[in-house]
């Protein structure tokens, strides 16, 4: 991902613009089929000294002008009128930037889809899998670790849909010239051209100031990136040591530290913990620039560029990082079975209330709990045994139906279900929305 | 819309929220008929002492934990045990939060309509209202106000048509019990139900710590603020002193000084610059809380209420004033006509440097042009006039071809054509999407 | 914190200006005395429709036009020339905003004294209350929780002097008049006489778009706020229910679930985590709001009022919790020391390798100790078991020495120095710095 | 400044550390001298492969693990147990992000000096340039262009003072070991010496997970960028075709179109503006990662290294451009004063009230004006014209009053005056802070 945004790959892109352009004007006999061959044979990045273009850079305010200028001292004399004719700066960057988002959202959304596979495979495969559901870090009733990679599976299903919608509908050419009119040589006609060689949408207007592809690109990158923040969040507090019910796998010096021989760091969840933070700022300077002015921002849209890019770079990484861990992570059932023993039953007492609640009712039931609870706080002693020995409660439960009550199986709900409902709703989209 | 999400419009949603779920209960016959007929009717805001319940909230995580408690004493004691089944306190809050939502939206999209229109009505006026173009704030080539107001007009639509799809597609009913794995009272039945009595979609899971839809939301209200933002900058802009091109309408006092008497300050749109600060701050928010644990966040989703309650409110003042601001919006077309003549013809250049390059080539073209506007920043006489006297220049170029190189009517490129193309896409989607 | 910030409390700060005001000029003899008193006997929030002056606000950038032109109604027709002469709008809003801030920051040092010296008192009586130490959420060391109460102090200390330093140094009067240029009415003279009255300093200038005092503030809040945030999340973590080492205190309710009858949530501890993500929003506001317009912004400065606002009751809450949830806190050291066994001895393996490394050399060192951690990873055994049977460790270390590499309370470091120099920090600092 | 926080000289800075650390523990005799030799002169970074070191970077959560495993190769078997001592890897990270803070600061300081040089002498130079004040972009009254120049380098001043002061207090060595605790190698002495070699303060603790000082510098270099913001809007808007006081000085092709052979665009100050709003994130990023798990974060702290970079970057470029833009700024002062009679005397209404005022009263002044100014605007006549001609205006003033109250240079109340003060306050405070 750091390649597909590199400064290279950025003024390949520009340049991949250029040519494009050159050729669909050549093909409308605008420009002569000559001089957009010898300029497309020139638009290699590796022609071009970037670092010389780069001391260009702080005289101007953006890096087109500096590009243009050396494009047009390569391809010679006849040709280099025709480089760049009829379009501005903006019109080049925006196209360019256009096609590093889709370079970048092709990557993620192959990540996306291992993601979401191994995801699947963790909700199918622990479907009955017991352990503690928690609520403000506090072991509140029982679930199954399969609804919770279920519920991992749906996240990631509804960012990639999304992110397939944008990439599909969203980018676009970029054609206005210099106030956005467009003139003889970048008619409908050449962008209509542009855009089926660089297989980007027509807008509606040129976009100039219109930022609105780019603030929803940008937002669904953050949620993408916020989706697997979530799973890695959920990762760091299960390999807790306390915890231990999951670890992230990986062979060799993963997660090693430099000084304590024992440990071994959540890395992937970690570092996408970390880009997740990243994310969000950057997708806040894009969402706030969509103030501009008139039909060229002063600042706003410079600030776009370098956002974009970091976005893609951090949100990338995430999705990469997210495919890795939720590929190789290992899942200690034994251990999440006996820490659903760690509150002495107390963990399954809603059940118990909602059971009580059928033979008496619900604030009786409740009332009859919470003495319990109360009692088994204050003397350290197992609910459950507090519970069992409690007549009236016992007046109202057998001993089948409080074994039943204080077994995790039995306070599952729809867990199963759920699952299910998640499964089928992946299979029913597993095919990029594109294809279908 | 201050009104909609004050603090009385959230606890009527979550009395909403629990009626509906009663009444969805007792049709399944889950709960006796007449405890749902009971608590249906005391769920109206005014039969709760509102600072009562406020000042029991700083003990516990949420609301809705002494709102339920205060419904059960109000219910009397048959009812009491059947308010609030198998829900969970973010059931509650989540799906109010969902009514909330989609009151405001439903308010919002009004107005976006009415900017809308307002846009279009400009942009077909002011078609062939010749002005300057700028970028980077200063004047760059001809454009009209027509487009101008196009762009506006395009991106309003946008926006309207993603919240139109969010308000469809993704507010839902949350109901998941206390950690997400439903029980008998709350399941897929009582949710369908549920689902039906309050007009929201059935989620795939219980979205406890899957904050994507609530994320979606915010991004897009965050990016229909922005784009009344830049309307509004561009009338800020516009309205200065030096341009004078439009004005904010209105009568009396709006726009006062309390010191200076010549002052009307744009009003509508510095208090929608003012908004849009503060819905990118909030959205932020929002998307920064993805980031939830487990089955239940501690923070992340208790910073979401006031987020999106701050959000709806913001973003809904800006389509409110911006909607007023469109809609009484002052042009003043002899002064836009005028200020394209305060370059001495500067503002054509770029179309000269065209017109002369198809009589020689681009290079020279552009240098003869470089050399008159050296010579015209000189000596301070205007660039026309220079051009004109050229033999440079005029050996290429007869005095009526000069003439219309310097009429601004003659340097709009399509832009009547990108108009036509922008009312077309307003009208074909005039109607909000879900009734199509 | 919400009464400080509140409307009324605004519109009473700018009425106190106003008085202020007043009352400097006819110290000055620029206004007749009698004047001054009718107005400033008129200065008083109850006198005024809230909701008049409200529904006025739309049409004005700011609500000090409605507000003046209300008070001049009320003083009657000699003093009415006399009210806000010479001030601009913002000079009243500025000023008023500088005495809430006063206001709020006054209440929240006083609550992070408190929140301090519980700190204090935690650190100094927990000076050898061994728990562990971790990195990434692993166990990585031993520690105390004397340190970990210490290192809250110390930073509690510094958010505590830097904003006293702010409310000492950076809340200033403003008074420029509509240019910031002052003219007669609010020359030097009047400035000096109202920051004596109103007690605030005088700045160099009149600061309408030098927004310096107002980042400086906000970002200190949201570093403040901060600081709480860090130590509720070490609360929210330390009392997790497979953790448990420490616990909310309050008594009753504090804490209980709707469903949950187990349940005893950190209250406090969340909502400050909840407060944090929205002070760092408004402070992301503030800074972003510092880019402004000449001589009065069209739009970053109306967004400060409702960010301040909301910044300081969103410290301010934080403040309060966290004074509350310090003061309360329940220490388990029982299972603080429990905690420390949970991995067989794993976690003092660190100690091990330096006390091995001063036999042989801390390569070869580390590579015993890695093999005993691995081979207890292998075997499921006690690492400290492991360690005692292997004879390349006990050839270098006698019994009595590797019973000492496990003891807890030999692997401390210099916590016991490190606790003393923060309580010696804290009380050389104790006295707030404007006393000394 | 991009060299300054490049990767090289991160691990340069991460070099120097090691180097230091282990001189500071020969010097006290815990580890051999010749170790500590061997050690620093390896400490280069050109001895490293930055690729195969970032290769390894993704499997561990920080450079530094990778790091020292290959200085332990380079310095030979006997130094090598001697590398990093005691240390973990957080503690060389941060001091390194001290140690580039540091020279970022420096280099930023100096360009903050010369910008304030340069605002200093324009704002001597032009005491008496009459200009337009402007409140929400509508000429207000009339100001000075020295005053504006003196607001800038007031804010400039306390910029450049908050920024030494944080660093020569905040940038602190970082020495805390796995947890903090610190133990033999790293003691107290080991740390001051530390400290010295470094020229860093010592911390009241080790401050792995309080990052108050890290939150600090961040805040404060967001502020220093804003206000170079404010100095960068107001130069675009200065330079607004429209309006043409100032242009960016510079020669050659700086602010070139590619497109527009008129266009001279405001480069420095539109590269400010997208610089700060990259620098309000990443401060973001920064405070929102002030909430720390326990003795080291994960993900929060891994997020700061690439923001505070980032910021330094930003920021700096912001001092960089800040100060090459006020040292060449054209000031057009014709303009300026031609500017002022756009429109037709309405700019001095306020003045004229007031002079109204001292014959009549407040209220009656402000209503003759007011019938005068909607006069103006009815009939297009200019605003002194009709003033001039009014006889319920000049029965209170004659026409040599009149005629002073419509010159500029009468209206300027005490703009002259706070120049001086202006200057005063930067010349006492010229000398850096820790100079005196």
């Amino acid at each position: 991902m750091a390649e597909i945004v590199s400064d290279t790959s950025w003024m390949q892109a520009m340049l991949d613009v250029e040519a494009a352009l050159a050729r669909a004007q050549a093909r409308l006999k605008l420009i002569p089929e000559g001089a957009a061959s010898e300029i497309a044979a020139h638009c290699r990045a590796e022609e071009f000294d970037m670092a010389e273009i780069g001391r260009a850079a702080p005289d101007s305010a953006n890096p087109v002008v500096p590009l243009v200028k050396a494009l047009r001292t390569r391809v010679g004399r006849d040709a280099a009128p025709h480089v760049h004719r009829g379009a501005t700066s903006q019109d080049i960057l925006d196209t360019a930037m256009m096609l590093i988002a889709r370079r970048a959202l092709d990557a993620m959304l192959e990540e996306m889809q291992r993601a979401a596979e191994s995801a699947a495979s963790l909700a199918d495969h622990h479907r009955t899998t017991v352990m503690a559901g928690r609520t403000l870090l506090q072991q509140a009733a029982v679930t199954t670790f399969g609804l919770k990679a279920a519920g991992w599976l749906t996240a990631i299903v509804e960012a990639r849909d999304a992110l397939t919608a944008i990439r599909d509908a969203e980018l676009a050419v970029q054609l206005g010239g210099a106030v956005g009119t467009r003139a003889a040589l970048i008619d409908a006609g050449v962008e209509n051209e542009l855009a089926s060689e660089l297989k980007l949408q027509r807008p509606v207007l040129p976009w100039h100031t219109d930022r609105t592809r780019v603030a929803k690109l940008s937002a669904q990158l953050a949620i993408a990136a916020g989706v697997m923040g979530k799973i890695a969040l959920d990762v760091v507090l299960l390999a807790q040591t306390e915890v231990d019910e999951v670890r992230e796998g990986g062979s060799g010096e993963r997660g090693a530290s430099s000084t304590m021989p024992q440990k071994r760091n959540p890395v992937d969840a970690v570092e996408i913990l970390a880009a997740v933070r990243g994310t969000n700022a950057q997708a806040a300077i894009v969402l706030g620039s969509m103030v501009q002015e008139h039909e060229r921002a002063a600042g706003a849209w410079q600030a776009e560029w370098q956002a974009v890019s970091g976005l893609l770079q951090l949100a990338g990484g995430t999705t990469w990082r997210g495919a890795r861990l939720l590929g190789s992570l290992e899942v200690d059932t034994e251990r999440m079975r006996r820490n659903l023993d760690l509150t002495g039953g107390l963990i399954m007492s809603e059940g118990l209330v909602t059971m009580l609640a059928e033979r008496t009712d619900l604030v009786t039931a409740r009332a009859l709990v919470d003495s319990a609870v109360a009692k088994a706080r204050e003397s350290g002693r197992p609910f459950r045994q507090l519970a069992l020995e409690d007549p009236r409660i016992t007046r109202h439960l057998r001993s089948d139906e409080l074994a039943r009550a204080f077994d995790p199986s039995s306070n599952l709900g729809s867990a199963a279900a759920l699952v299910d409902r998640a499964l089928d709703n992946y299979r029913a989209q597993k095919r990029p929305r594109s294809d279908r």
